[in-house]
């Protein structure tokens, strides 16, 4: 695979991060993601909806992936979220031979991104400091919200 | 949590076949799951609906767990699944803190229940007949879907 291009990067996150935007202006947990093709094109988008739907499996990347529709295969795809994935979307990655994942933060949530790496996914992890601000103070005002999302 | 007696064992793998079965009947990949409280009631059912729904999320557990609604926590539940959770589902259940899984074979697929094993939950191997047939007559009919559904 084509190393990422550092523009291409950010043009990605900032689709998760549109997403992760909408899902606050809803009420929601303010957590995005995208799923890119090999070539580039946009597969998937979107973002948690546990509040919205009242449906726990609504990660964002469980969300984007879905949105997706049925493949026959995933090799060369990108998932790009906002925040390190969990380990229920960190096996869906696993599971179905995504090839890259872009992070575009590991602060406020370490989740299984050294896993997948471990395991031969290429992770990429942003540094951005929209995305840990946005979960920064959703988690501060949402405390409980935010522990019942993540099963703590 | 106490140990987990055999006939129930039993009765909880029975509601998974019914959801497996019940998922051949509409042309469907027949892997079912059911979730169960601490005090053994049934907090949600599902089965595989890749085909019904056009929806590559909708494994067995996920649905159960979907069905279950939204939940501020998972201690002392168990996931009773007709087949080795994939590594997405795996990942359901450690994330969210299932405590225990029944998996009803792992001959057909060996999924994430060692990984599982290893990182606290109590997993239950049964090597139910009919589980296996189950999924070894559908395999062999339809390689293709199979291997999507794992994304093989």
């Amino acid at each position: 695979m084509e190393p990422l291009d550092v523009r291409r990067a950010g043009a990605w996150l900032a689709t998760a991060v549109e997403e992760a935007r909408a899902g606050l202006a809803e009420g929601g947990i303010p957590i995005g993601a995208a799923l890119y093709g090999a070539d580039g094109t946009l597969l998937g988008r979107g973002h948690n909806r546990r509040v919205q739907d009242g449906d726990p499996t609504m990660h964002a990347e469980t969300a984007a992936f879905r949105a997706a529709g049925r493949r026959p295969g995933y090799r060369g795809t990108t998932m790009v979220t906002t925040l390190s994935p969990c380990w229920y979307c960190s096996g869906l990655v696993r599971q179905f031979g995504i090839s890259r994942v872009v992070v575009g933060e590991a602060v406020t949530f370490h989740g299984g991104h050294d896993w997948l790496a471990a395991h031969g996914v290429e992770v990429v992890l942003l540094e951005d400091a929209e995305c840990t601000a946005l979960m920064r103070d959703f988690i501060e005002a949402n405390p409980a919200l935010w522990n019942e999302d993540i099963g703590e």
